[in-house]
């Protein structure tokens, strides 16, 4: 077993950055679509991702710095216009998905790159694209900076104000993993189908939502 | 295709968070020990959880409130104490992790209710559970409240200042998923197994961390 007391600084960030993400998975992947103040459209995904909150429902990603400390596209074009879309691929286009995230000059569209549709969706001016099973379109509400080192996070805090969901894929009650068929990222270019389920019955006494 | 402009209030909050919890998986999940100011242990699990920062190292978790828009133990305690300790469980503690999401009495600890040994984590006073292959030791930097409506998120931020590791999951360089057997947490009481991997090479130009 091994122990690290960090102010020691006996690991670097780069085995931080490993550590974390073959530990913290597998990760949901937001696939972001944004635009800049010249109408440019942006698309990549993102897996430091989750729910922040339901009520109101807010949703939160984290882009990092890149190795030299520079903030990517997707930061940019939200302090530009502060409105995004939130896709959730499944396995269907996991391929367009990695194609965006090639690093394209600021201007170059990533939805043009892959080969994506884009269609308008409610309440924002980003467009969203046409294939994926689930979008959220967001209102930012504040971009938190932890830095400006290599590797620093800009935690996104979006919130919901509409959504777009094949019928296949919701009921109005529940999602259906067939249909959606959602993979989720693991360390590396590894990923992960949620082929492989299994049932744990809560206590009883934990009804609440976690 | 069914589209949704919230401002019109087509969905409640528990179709909101059906359809999150549904479509935004699998999740990552933080198993997370607290300390109240007399001493009492908690831990207690939360799947709306990720890396929010490498440089500084900064973990994010969000406990919803609950039915009653009333706070968890995790979130009274880290007002008393600002520590915590998030594990990351693998497949091998499921069981016990589940027996910690019963909604105890205040002063009840789960480590005693699951059979969990604690041992000290170094650079905080929460201990950790033993048999934890991952265990990251965290100070409080923010909570971020969004409201006080049953379902509102609380986001915890949290800087790591230590790590525990077993040697057979971490070589210094790679995590074994062999070793570890992450899960991730599905809707309902489902859970995924990250047993079904593919690789997708990146494209040459993103070399970037996401």
């Amino acid at each position: 077993m091994s122990d690290y007391l960090l102010e020691e600084a006996t690991l670097s960030s780069g085995a931080i950055y490993r550590l974390f993400s073959g530990s913290v998975c597998p990760r949901p992947i937001a696939w972001v679509s944004t635009l800049d103040s010249d109408g440019n459209a942006n698309l990549a995904p993102f897996s430091f991702f989750n729910v922040m909150s339901v009520a109101p429902p807010v949703l939160g990603f984290s882009p990092l710095l890149d190795g030299e400390g520079q903030p990517k596209d997707t930061i940019r074009n939200l302090e530009q216009v502060g409105e995004c879309v939130i896709h959730i691929s499944g396995e269907g286009l996991v391929e367009e998905m990695n194609a965006t995230s090639a690093g394209l000059p600021h201007h170059e569209d990533e939805f043009a790159l892959a080969g994506l549709e884009k269609l308008p969706m409610p309440g924002v001016s980003v467009p969203r694209v046409a294939g994926a099973p689930v979008a959220f379109g967001c209102k930012l509400r504040e971009i938190i900076r932890f830095g400006d080192q290599p590797l620093a996070g800009n935690l996104v805090l979006a919130e919901v104000v509409s959504i777009h969901v094949d019928d296949a894929v919701w009921n109005g009650r529940h999602v259906s993993i067939d249909a959606l068929r959602p993979i989720g990222r693991m360390a590396g270019n590894d990923y992960a189908r949620t082929s492989d389920l299994f049932v744990v019955e809560r206590p009883a006494s934990g009804g609440t939502p976690r």
